[in-house]
């Protein structure tokens, strides 16, 4: 239904190129992504953690304009398993490592969001753009 | 590691019985998976709303004195196929139709979380008490 | 429209006393609380930090058979003020401290959720529960 | 603290400009407000709402290169005052009209969240961007 999505550039200044709108909607991707699934208990258990790693991509992959979401969530930084009824942890910031890439025209946009020790802080940027050869 | 389950006990009142603990601890769980997991991205396909059944079930189960939760995503209430970039939906209570057993001590409580179109409200609810033979 | 609040009973197991519902009810606002608010971009800023607590309690006071809803954030253990770009924290189990009051029949109920260093954790626990005179 | 802002500046591709840094930031906030805040209970309170408004616009422009956070939520889209218990209803996207303005180097970006009918959906979208004199 192309027409739908055409009729939504109306909403969009007139000036925004495709390379500028791929940016974007990898920027809303990162935000949605942090502040959707920050606080899930999680274990170092891979059957586990491998589950919520698809279930973020596949589910953050609906939104308009993503080529794909990949997830890693940081074993290592995860504690050991379980040794009691309070032995578990919450997924925070710093166990991701999330690439999204967005398509839209004669655009891609690949974004990242990762901790970086350096700042203590878990950066979402640009990582790369490419230009497509044709929409 | 028994130990920190025992040192745990002092912070509680002291007239609160294994089955009203198993009753807050259900609680905890339904209020915990509303608020965490509403507003995550959806479309009608069985994979992905499989995937994510199954995530909320296992991370969920992780807080203490869970012995199951079992997670429903009505499927019949989610739009159809995805036609167009923003033709999805997100999960909202009304998709959700979970029960979760709690046991502690000779205790189980049996607690659920649906919509019930009388009052359009997701409804949480003591759904069952049951009495243990033994610890 | 307490017709409403009868109907409702139906859905619960007989045997639920009053004490043990608005024990209920408190598990659920603990858990609510604590998977809503995780995330939000916090700084040591007193302005922002009582607006932020007064939003919580005020929130989820809305929810059924709550009290109060007092939130505290523990200012101390905010980093200091914003120096650059990327200066912030988010709103973590450890800058909780909530008291939630239920109240149903002839019972209270007073749950609480705060972090408790010798276990690494942000416990909910029931504080206390008393018997009132009448509905 | 300028150095640490440009100490990251080593992990974008080379060839964003700041009209595009702008807009990257501009669709991380959107993201994240509703991502973040979405299931929040909500009434027809003028009090409630306008404090809510408030905290989101303080806490999502703690991140970085916001210039504001503008935040309505549209009173006429909530239900009524609350009759009984379950009377409530939880925030929506529907419920949002968010206006961020970010601003790096020589550009500034305004984007908008608010919910269109004609496609029934809570659209994300960058509303103009402007050229500024100097940094």
């Amino acid at each position: 239904m192309e027409r739908i999505e055409e009729s939504i550039k109306k909403y969009f200044d007139k000036s925004v190129t495709d390379r500028e709108r791929a940016i974007f909607e990898g920027g809303i991707a990162l935000g949605a992504i942090y502040h959707q699934f920050i606080g899930i208990p999680i274990i170092k258990d891979k059957a586990i953690i491998e589950a919520l790693e698809k279930v973020i991509s596949k589910s953050m992959g609906l939104q308009p304009y993503r080529e794909s979401v990949e997830v890693k969530i940081n074993f290592d930084l995860i504690k050991g398993e379980k040794r009691h009824a309070y032995d578990y942890e919450t997924l925070k910031g710093k166990h991701l490592d999330v690439k999204v890439k967005t398509k839209y025209g004669n655009s891609r946009a690949i974004v990242r969001m990762r901790y970086i020790p350096e700042i203590d802080f878990t950066l979402m940027y640009i990582e790369k753009i490419e230009k497509l050869r044709s929409k």
